[in-house]
C-alpha cells in the first residue's frame, strides 16, 4: 500500500518535527528532528567526496556503533570546508539535542545542507531545540521533510504498509535534492525509518544495495556534493519475527524500501534544479553493469543531450556522440538507438520516417531512451533530467 | 611576429577560398578550400569518439601516407552518424576537388561539422567546386576560416612569422569550435599550414605535442564530438635546410606552432557556446599530470562552477566540491585555493577577509583559478568558458 495522506506518513515508534529556527533569512523551515522511541539499528551511506563536510564526517564516526536514535538535519548551510571549527559546531549540534532528548549524545546523528564554507549557526539551532524537541509528533515527518529543502520545489516523501507475517510493518522516507546530485554516492539527504525488526546485517545490505539502485542510478548536474547522506533507522517496534538474512518475508521488506527509495530518488530527479523533464536512460546489451553504467551516465550527464531534451528536439545524433565517448570500444554497426518504441539509429546510421512520432514523444514529460550496445546482456538505467534556463538561474545567483 | 592584417594571413605555397555553396540555408560561406601547390607532409589528430564522421574515418586512411596536398571543409553538416553512403559521400566529395584541382584523389582530406545524422548534399558540393577553386588566392585564409564556422560567433586564425635561419617561415592556422567541445581530443576542425620545411616525423611529434597543450586543455562543454580534427600540412616552400629531430632551430618551429594553436583553441573557449568568461584552471602540486589532469577537468566541466563563474559568484565551495569528487584521495588539509592571487580555501576551511577584492576578481573577463593539490609537482592548466543562459538557448533549439 502507498501511503497518499499526510497521516499515512508516520511509524509506529518514530516522533518527528521541523521548524524555522533562523537559519534560513526567508523565514521557512530549515531544522529538522527525527526521534526513535528506542534506539534504532542504523545504517547509512555517506558522499565519496574528498571534502566530506563536518556531519558527515561526525555521523561516519558515529554510525560504526549501528546503532541510533535521532537525527538532526539543518538546511541553509552545509557546514562544509568548516575544518575542526566546523566539526566541534556538529558535536555541539548534536549536543543540544541529545540534552533535551535525554540520550546518549553518540546515539544523534547530524546533517547539514546548503551553503559550503560558512560555520552553523549554533546558536540558533540551540535557541529553537526546545520547540523542536516540544513539538516532536508522530505525524510530524512532512515538517521533517518541509525543513530539510534548500531549493527543492516540493517536500519528498514516501511510504509503504505491508503484513509480513501477522505484523504490520512501515517503511517510510524524506529526502531532499534539487542541486550537487550525482553518480557514484548516496545523495543529498534521504533518511529512512522503519518499525520492522531486521537483524543489523541484514538491514545494512538491503539498504546499500537500496541506495545504490535509487539515490546512485540518478543524476541531475552531475556534481557530486560534500554532504550527501542516506540514514535508515530500524527500531523493531512491529514486533515482527526478527528479519534475517535468510527469511521468507526479507523479499518484501526489500520491495518495499527499493520502493519507498525509489519514489524518493524519481522524486529529485523531477525536482532537479529547473528540469522540466524525467528522462530515463537504459543501456542494454552491454559486456558488464561498468560498461553500461559509465555509458549510461555520459549520455545522462551530457549538457547537448540534455538541452536537446528541454528543446523537444530528437538529435539522437548527440546520444550516439555522447555514447561514443567514454573510450569504450563500440561496435558502431551493432548500437541501436531508440526513443520510446521508435528505432531512431541502427546499422552505424540514422532511421529516417518517425518525425511525427518522435516530435509527439519529444513533448511528454516522461521519456525513455533505450540504447542497445550489442555488446552483451549487462544493462544499467539511470533517471535525469533536462538542462534548461532556469538551472542556470537557479545556480548563477544562488549566492555565496 | 603576430599577424594582425587579414593580408598577413597568408603562407607561401598555399591558396584557399571559401564560398557559399547552399549546404547552410543561411547564405552563410559553408564550402572552405586549403591548397598546397605542392604536395605537402600532413600529420593529424582525430577524435577518439567510437562514432567517427565519415569523413574522419576516410582522412584516418589517408593520412597514413604522410602526403596531403588539399584539405576540402563544409560546415552545415557533419556527414556523421551517416553509415557506408556518408563514407562514399565523403570519397565522391573529395573527387570533386581533386577533379577541379587535377591531383590525385587520395591528396585530398575532407572535414565535416554541423548537423549529425544527414548525409551531406553533395550535389552542391559538386556545383559549387568551380568558383570554390576558381576562387583559390593566397590571401584566401580568411575566407576559408569563415567557411567552416557553424554556431561560432567570429572566425578564428593565427599566423606567426619568423626568421629560422636565412629564411622567413610562416606558420598560419584556422579553427572553428562552439559547441561539443571537449577533452580528450583534437576539437572540431583546426587547420594549420606551414612553408617550413621539416622532415615528417618530427613535424608529427611535434603536431602531437602542440595539439595535446592547445586544443586538448580546453574544455567548454564537455562533450566529445564525432568529427574533431587537426591537420596540418607543411609544404616546404620556405627552403630552409630541413628541421630534424635535433636541429638547433626547433625549438623555435614549436614555440611558433604551439603559440599559432593555443591562439586558436583559447579563441574557441572565447567562443564557446554563450561564454561570457575566459577561465583557467591550473591544477599544481598533484602527484602525477593524470591527476592534474582528472582534477582540472572535474572543475573546468562542473556546470556548478560554470554558472558561478556565469553569476559572478565567488563561490570557491563549488571548485572544492568538484576537486573532491574525482576519487583521487586529496589531502584535504594541504589543499589551497586561489582566486588570482587571493587565497580562498586552506587548511581545510574556508579564508574570509577578502570579498571586496573577490568581487572586483569575478566581475572580470579573463579569470585564474589556482589549485594546489599539496601532493607533488605534477601541474595542468586548462581553460574553460562559463555556462549561461545563451549555452541553453542555442543548445536547445539548433534543431535536427
Amino acid at each position: 500500500m502507498s501511503c497518499k495522506e499526510s497521516e499515512t506518513y508516520a511509524v509506529p515508534g518514530f516522533l518527528a518535527n521541523g521548524i524555522h529556527a533562523g537559519i534560513k533569512e526567508n523565514g521557512l523551515k530549515d531544522l529538522a528532528l527525527i526521534f526513535s522511541v528506542v534506539p534504532a539499528k542504523a545504517s547509512a551511506v555517506f558522499t565519496r567526496n574528498c571534502f566530506k563536510a563536518a556531519p558527515v564526517l561526525l555521523d561516519m564516526e558515529r554510525i560504526k556503533s549501528g546503532v541510533a536514535q535521532a537525527i538532526l538535519a539543518n538546511s541553509g548551510n552545509a557546514n562544509a570546508a568548516t575544518g575542526e571549527d566546523g566539526y566541534a559546531d556538529a558535536v555541539d549540534m548534536s549536543r543540544c539535542a541529545s540534552d533535551k532528548l535525554n540520550i546518549a549524545d553518540e546515539l544523534v546523528l547530524v546533517a547539514s545542507t546548503g551553503i559550503i564554507g560558512h560555520r552553523p549557526p549554533v546558536r540558533n539551532i540551540k535557541e529553537g531545540m526546545e520547540g523542536l524537541v516540544g513539538g516532536l509528533h508522530p505525524n510530524g515527518i512532512p515538517a521533517a521533510a518541509e525543513a530539510i529543502m534548500t531549493t527543492d520545489k516540493f517536500p519528498k516523501m514516501s511510504c509503504r504498509k505491508e503484513w509480513i507475517g501477522s505484523r504490520e510493518i512501515s517503511v517510510c522516507g524524506i529526502a531532499k535534492g534539487a542541486g550537487m546530485i550525482e553518480p557514484h554516492m548516496a545523495t543529498m539527504l534521504a533518511f529512512a525509518m522503519t518499525d520492522a525488526d531486521i537483524d543489523f546485517h541484514t538491514l545494512d545490505a538491503v539498504f546499500k544495495q537500496a541506495v545504490d539502485r535509487s539515490f546512485n542510478a540518478i543524476t541531475v548536474d552531475g556534481c557530486m556534493s560534500t554532504n550527501d547522506t542516506a540514514i535508515i533507522l530500524a527500531n523493531g517496534m512491529a514486533g515482527n519475527k526478527q528479519l534475517k538474512r535468510n527469511s521468507n518475508n526479507l523479499s518484501l521488506f526489500k520491495e518495499m524500501l527499493f520502493s519507498v527509495m525509489s519514489d524518493l530518488s524519481d522524486a529529485i530527479v523531477r525536482d532537479g534544479e529547473g528540469a522540466t523533464k524525467f528522462i530515463e536512460i537504459i543501456v542494454d546489451e552491454a559486456s558488464s553493469i561498468t560498461d553500461a553504467k559509465k555509458v549510461a551516465y555520459a549520455v545522462a550527464n551530457s549538457n547537448l543531450v540534455k538541452t536537446a531534451f528541454y528543446g523537444c528536439d530528437p538529435n539522437w545524433g548527440r546520444i550516439i556522440a555522447a555514447a561514443g565517448s567514454t573510450g569504450i570500444n563500440l561496435p558502431v554497426d551493432a548500437v541501436k538507438l531508440y526513443f520510446e518504441e521508435i528505432p531512431v539509429f541502427a546499422h552505424g546510421k540514422g532511421i529516417d520516417g518517425h518525425e511525427k512520432e518522435l516530435l509527439e514523444i519529444m513533448s511528454r514529460t516522461n521519456i525513455k531512451v533505450f540504447l542497445k550496445l550489442g555488446m552483451g546482456n549487462k544493462s544499467h538505467r539511470i533517471c535525469t533530467s533536462d538542462l534548461t534556463f532556469d538551472y542556470i538561474k537557479i545556480n548563477a545567483h544562488y549566492h555565496t
